[in-house]
């Protein structure tokens, strides 16, 4: 053990696997895209969020290679909020990757601290970040080799289309954030986030940017699981993890519905090899 | 007291007052427009950040009409984060405006989770939130007409101008952002965050939305005060608040800082008015 793996500074030390290549080689190793999402909404669960969270983790691990929480939802919860989160990332014990869904970005310095809550205090092996305050907020997150930065590009929500898709130099906005992200890489740790729901602009993304992108919006949000596989993947077939949240949490038998998903996006990860 | 305050919604009360209003209208009584930030960095001070954020609040009070604690130094602190700032934002108790920096920004559902946690969990009057993903992310923050939402437009850091100032249709990003969320204005409690650094950029904001600004950056950032001042007040000499932090915070005499920046901000208003 180094002395910074000691004193616990993340991406401290040299033999550092670079966040890409684990996430590759979890993916082939595990044989699965599938990460699930962990968001302990109100109403939605009996008991405290921490222990609905581990039971889906149990439940679900044999076909997901990521997990990812939500963070508004534990802070919703109430002050406590955070301590069951740091709970649910304890209890996956970096088994899989913890993709820590918080889309933070602020100037430098609090940037700095927002990247010590995600990877130091709560553990996370990812992180999803903003993009509008620029690469000096991104750089914060993108420090450490083995720890993931996924940055916004085009969201899955219909307000996508308000800023994301504006217009400029004869390209939409998430492209040029497709392209900036692909200055950002540095060091081999930085995806970008693209929504199910709009399959074109996953295409598009992938042509600009040979990075990893985290697909969310499959299932309850209506994106077809088909076609983010095929405009997805890299060109070596990788590079691509596709997120279901509500459709694996709410359903009664929670570990058949991820193994369910999790073969279908091999069917198509095969179509489309 | 209805019902509905003694449940604790926020803007429940059919007798709410508009954010804006009671902005402008502290703003007034108070004769101020500084917003003192509190940003516990570590190694900048002694003791426990809810200790250190109560003393300069209670140092600067006097001169102050809004506290902005930052939310990324307190979930950097540890898993106790969120409720020293839970005790800071009591401490305050509403007797000025409390601004939680949090720049969160996520889809419709997830979105709301993060206001009941600014709003409801955290007793914050109003918060910064990112336009990135469109009005439907921002909606969940403007739901409550006696809550406010600052959203970011041209932040006051270097990487500000990778994205915000791309031109789209002869405009620059962020006004676009200034024009929508004039649109997400309905209720009177939105409201922009414009750099100080970038004085151009608060006289352009100005022009095409009338809505209360929140300008940081002056000070360590280097922002000037007068030229934000004489670019940022509406046509009524109201409308604007100017954040300090680290010149305040980490000055010999907090409280002497706070009534000097206060007095520059009201001498340049006289001048601008």
């Amino acid at each position: 053990m180094t002395a910074a793996e000691r004193d616990g500074s993340p991406g401290a030390n040299a033999a550092t696997v670079p966040f890409r290549v684990r996430l590759d080689r979890d993916s082939d190793d595990l044989g699965t895209l599938l990460c699930v999402g962990l968001d302990p909404a109100p109403g939605t669960f009996e008991g405290s969020a921490a222990d609905h969270c581990r039971r889906l983790v149990d439940a679900t691990i044999d076909a997901a290679v990521a997990f990812k929480p939500n963070s508004a939802f534990f802070e919703a919860i109430g002050l406590d909020g955070m301590e069951q989160l740091a709970r649910v990332i304890q209890h996956i014990d970096d088994e899989r990757i913890v993709i820590l869904d918080a889309k933070r970005g602020d100037i430098g310095s609090t940037a700095a601290a927002y990247a010590r809550a995600a990877f130091e205090v709560l553990g996370a092996r990812a992180v999803t970040v903003s993009p509008y305050l620029g690469g000096d907020s991104v750089a914060a997150f993108t420090r450490f080799a083995d720890r993931g930065a996924f940055v916004l590009c085009h969201t899955s929500n219909p307000g996508a289309t308000d800023l994301q898709t504006l217009e400029s130099g004869g390209e939409p906005l998430y492209l040029h954030v497709a392209r900036r992200a692909r200055e950002w890489d540095a060091l081999g740790n930085v995806g970008l986030v693209v929504g199910a729901t709009y399959p074109d602009a996953i295409h598009a993304v992938r042509q600009v940017a040979d990075l990893p992108l985290l697909v969310p919006g499959v299932g309850a949000q209506g994106g077809d699981v088909g076609e983010a596989v095929r405009a997805g993947l890299d060109a070596s077939g990788r590079g691509l993890v596709v997120n279901s949240s509500r459709e694996i949490a709410r359903s009664s038998d929670p570990r058949e519905a991820a193994l369910r998903l999790r073969d279908e996006l091999n069917a198509a990860r095969r179509r489309a090899g």
